[in-house]
């Protein structure tokens, strides 16, 4: 198996970490790796605020639902679909080729935010990963969306620019166990949509309930049914489409 | 420079495939690799449909804007946001543990939508660069959101399951240039958003407009700028929003 592989397959959320900083060298190298990734159209459709402000990350820890390394990782980036880019450049186009060109930029469309969404997915994948092939670890911190407006004011993010994630990153101080996947059965299929396999997801259920108690010490006994049943319940951000909308997203 | 960055960034869409195939194999490693990016909150939001019966990808081709490769390339994986999984795992743990536990699915919320399209994203890019580090190579399809109705019928989407972007892969019959991302600056800033840089910008418009010269000898000769603005004006894919909550996505 080659490295790359290697890597993705023991990927594990790093929550600790050690003192060490993260070279300058480091930070070019992940922007640089994030911006490679594939992009709709050529769009670009993202932008990254690497946050270093101790009074901003202390802030934007508690925005994030108290979690205690957004304040203290190394480093933290937060990932933001941004069409605010497109529109200007589209406007300044429009203006150099006169009203009549194929220019005009249109606000809200909700392909827009899918085209953004996604784009600053893969840019943040590849970030995770290179920051991986370099020693580092991370997170993914979708908790910056709990209070979406907040933190767009904090960061001065204009409208048409939403943060989607945050990472936070830095060099390991634990060694999570790898948490197993749900079995190829369920999430891969040919030629159409497979019904759930719910003999597989019991025998799943099984193994990750087995995790939890090894990984806690008996502390969690939790299936993976269980368990997501539980955070569908509580974590709706049933402000997200306001927000958007608000922002010049979702309108039509 | 270690063997993932690099394939990072050597990254270059492949349109043209040699006739090899790709094995079993192979196709379980990418799966695989997918299925290890990180997911929120480990919903695992997504379903990978690998589209092998001729007739399924020649109606694919047409529906995704007549791409000859959607047809031809070896592998035509879609990605779905997936959502219908969930809801089944909440009612059955409804069922069993009672209406009244914490474990009532409520369909709709935007939230929900952005989990799924960021989960099937991070695993997408993990699928592309896993298939380049053994040797393949592809295009992301976002045409698959065309004619998105009749894509999931064709693939007898439920709701709550809708195509995100299609992936192509194949051992690469074509050598393209990787074309350069805008300056770090434009893209990338600590602490805040910063206003776009439009010295930086005009010095890219006119390298992209060079690197579109090379590539088509001459025959294209486009600045980013303009580029971008005319694929805005063109494809904005106007029934998502009605799409998406038909089939129960984004109604609040």
């Amino acid at each position: 198996m080659n490295q790359t592989l290697e890597l993705m397959l023991s990927h594990r959320s790093i929550r600790k970490f050690t003192d060490q900083t993260v070279s300058e060298e480091s930070v070019k190298q992940i922007i640089k790796a994030a911006q490679s990734a594939a992009t709709s159209s050529f769009l670009q459709a993202y932008s990254i605020i690497d946050v270093r402000k101790p009074e901003l990350r202390s802030k934007l820890k508690i925005l994030c639902g108290d979690q205690e390394y957004v304040e203290t990782a190394p480093l933290f980036l937060v990932f933001c679909g941004d069409v605010h880019r497109t529109k200007v450049v589209c406007d300044n186009e429009a203006n150099k080729i006169g009203k009549n060109g194929l220019t005009t930029y249109e606000s809200g469309w909700t392909e827009t935010f899918i085209i953004a969404t996604v784009d600053a997915a893969l840019a943040g994948q590849n970030a995770m990963l290179a920051a991986e092939s370099l020693g580092l670890g991370g997170v993914f911190i979708g908790g910056i969306r709990n209070n979406a407006q907040e933190v767009s004011d904090l960061l001065e993010l204009p409208e048409e620019v939403y943060p989607i994630f945050g990472i936070c990153l830095g060099y390991p101080a634990q060694d999570p166990l790898v948490k197993e996947r749900l079995p190829e059965s369920i999430v891969y299929s040919i030629d159409k949509y497979q019904a759930l396999d719910e003999q597989a997801l019991q025998a799943y259920d099984q193994r990750i309930s087995d995790y939890y108690v090894q990984r806690t010490r008996g502390k969690m006994n939790d299936t993976w049914s269980h368990s997501i049943s539980k955070k569908f319940a509580s974590e709706k951000r049933e402000h997200m489409l306001g927000f958007l909308q608000k922002r010049g997203f979702l309108k039509k």
